[in-house]
């Protein structure tokens, strides 16, 4: 969990990136330290200790590890889930004998993440590479998946890094390759975070609470009773409940003493997908009202069939929101061709800028002064230039870019 | 990740027992902190503060935590996986309406521990309670799971403290119970460490390296191919690790380019239990070498029985190396009733000493110093008085305890 002093200020953008921002540890028990430690705010200088001494040969490698761990950065401003001063992470690190093995991971680990981002939070991401400005401090490429909140904010999802040979070099991590020759290995690095329950929450929710995707919802449907102390009442939902649950589904009564009322509110808040009421006269008819998170809609079902319809209904309420979510972040994704343009939609039209930019920093600065707002990323697809300007300056354009304000 | 020195404070004999050694941030970025704060060393007041704002009803209760984390104690003197000033663990943390229910946990988690280590790790354990002197600091009662070392050391293994009401009157956490009547809730806390992998390198390892218990190993069995390159051989050692995965072994062939010799002595060092031997000799006579870790043994199978002979070797290789455990614990288990003989023992027989103790606190600081010894528990199982007397001042004696020089 800590970095010597020392060992931070091995590789030189690195430290500069982030001893600005970490928590110094000075005094163990009643004693000052020798040299102070900072609680780590990343994990590349201790990775990179680690394999100069474990990687020797062609036959240590690749290296891949993985850990969940908190790490700590200084922010001066905070908020909740999305920025906080320790978060809870998986990072991983790899080490390869080729630069090629290094860009396949980093690549594949960017994958991995928009496809859990989509496919399990229901978030559409944008898959691009950072503008030199933006990348990690000591990473020859970083790649990210960036998305848009409901406030039309963006936020940086998952980042992949690729290394190239550099932290090899400033701590000498070399192994003897098949021809008995040194060689200096080639990392990459990759993490998301808690952040993304911020998403979630931030993507997904209303002013009723949460919106749990179905895939990742711990409760997917609760079941109501109402009336419960009627005969029977508790044993049909008990039953429901183990029908469902033979079906998959992750399934809870809410058996407390709460009153119906504040249990749909509290349930609703929770932002369980599904809920099932079921009473005494729903019994009688053999009906229950089902209703979904997402959409509020109420449906009538028959107790018999609701352990085919619910999963079928939480895979729909999955698919719904992910394309609720990507219809949101098409409507509020821009083109701007001139900087008039461009500062009217990112001060007005909160969301999306697709614009071109000549791939200097100094526009970057410009734009970051101005309008707050910065490069989210250089898209992978629908990257076809829209324009032969820099929006910012007018010179040839180089690179179509993603502009948002972000957390 | 990190307690602010106001709120270690709260309970007099918790910071008194861990301000002396914990590492303190004094520094976020470039600024001096207003407020110093200790890198966590164990987590009840964290969790203390968050109950006091969290809990207000019966309703409430229980709550139940569980987190995996790691936490820092500026020890003096080190030593690898059994004492390091960083450490990995599992701590859990519950709140109870009723001081009965935080028993009933805190003896629930030892039992737990206790099967863990006995049917996991094949580690034999005695359970006890510790003395006032050697209890967790801020503890009511602190149960405990000490193991015996090859070396004759003890080892502390697991804890389960049981808090009474203590924390939740110096933190002020109550709820209204049924009957509308304020009530402080009652605590417990429960931890294993990776302390418990130096524990089954010192029980089970020998000269040549890791002996793993085949229930925890990440690999149970290593296929060796001898004369790799020979024609089938590769093919035979894919087919046999099939037919052995498909018999849930957990299984690998190495297929490196080492001499057969090199991977003997590697995959004896890394202690798994069972290695394979196939070669092309092998193949014709359809039988191979099988060789235990645990006892050295080499025995021939014939290959068409491995995937039923494997998975039943593995449980006689877990019951074996629990019973060589227990032997040899039982064998440097002792009892004194004089302090002569006491001392003699402790100086001159590594291992456990059975003796009877008076209950006051002086005789365990004589014992201490004299003999740099401690009670280790007051077991709950065999605990028939083996004397009268205090085997240190004489004076009659309350309960039996186990001695021991400790990691």
């Amino acid at each position: 969990m800590f970095i010597p002093e020392s060992l931070l200020q091995k590789e030189k953008d690195h430290v500069e990136g982030f001893a600005p921002e970490v928590a110094w540890v000075t005094h163990g028990g009643l004693s000052p330290l020798a040299e102070r430690l900072c609680v780590r705010p990343t994990s590349e200088t201790l990775f990179c200790d680690f394999y100069s001494k474990e990687v020797t040969s062609y036959r240590d490698l690749p290296k891949l590890y993985n850990q969940w761990c908190s790490v700590v950065r200084w922010e001066k401003e905070t908020r909740p889930f999305l920025r906080s001063r320790e978060f809870l992470w998986q990072e991983g690190h790899t080490a390869h004998a080729t630069a090629e093995e290094a860009k396949e991971r980093t690549e594949l680990m960017l994958n991995v993440y928009a496809r859990f981002c989509e496919e399990e939070l229901a978030i559409p991401v944008i898959k691009g590479k950072k503008t030199e400005k933006e990348r990690f401090a000591g990473a020859e490429a970083t790649y990210t998946i960036e998305a848009l909140m409901h406030d039309g904010k963006a936020l940086q999802s998952g980042t992949s890094h690729n290394f190239g040979d550099g932290f090899a070099k400033a701590f000498g991590i070399q192994y003897t390759d098949k021809n008995n020759q040194l060689q200096y290995v080639h990392q990459t690095s990759w993490g998301i975070t808690t952040r993304l329950i911020g998403a979630i929450i931030m993507v997904h929710g209303d002013n009723s609470g949460l919106k749990l995707p179905p895939r990742i919802a711990p409760v997917q449907c609760m079941i109501i009773p109402i009336r419960q102390k009627a005969e029977g009442v508790l044993e049909k939902a008990s039953e429901i409940k183990d029908a469902l649950a033979a079906a998959g589904v992750r399934v809870k009564v809410d058996e407390t003493d709460k009153s119906p009322g504040w249990k749909f509110s509290e349930q609703e808040m929770r932002g369980i997908p599904v809920r099932v009421e079921i009473g005494p006269k729903d019994i009688e008819n053999g009906i229950c009202v089902v209703v979904r998170r997402d959409t509020g809609e109420k449906l009538e079902v028959s107790i018999d069939s609701l352990s085919e319809k619910i999963p079928a209904l939480l895979e729909q309420i999955q698919k719904n929101m992910f394309e609720t979510a990507l219809a949101h972040r098409e409507a509020h994704t821009y083109e701007a061709r001139s900087y008039e343009e461009f500062c009217d939609t990112i001060q007005n039209k909160p969301g999306f800028v697709r614009a071109m930019w000549c791939g200097e920093r100094d526009c970057e600065d410009k734009v970051k002064e101005d309008l707050s707002a910065t490069a989210r990323c250089m898209p992978f697809d629908n990257n076809e230039p829209i324009d032969d300007k820099c929006v910012c300056c007018g010179k040839p354009a180089k690179h179509l870019v993603i502009w948002g304000k972000a957390y």
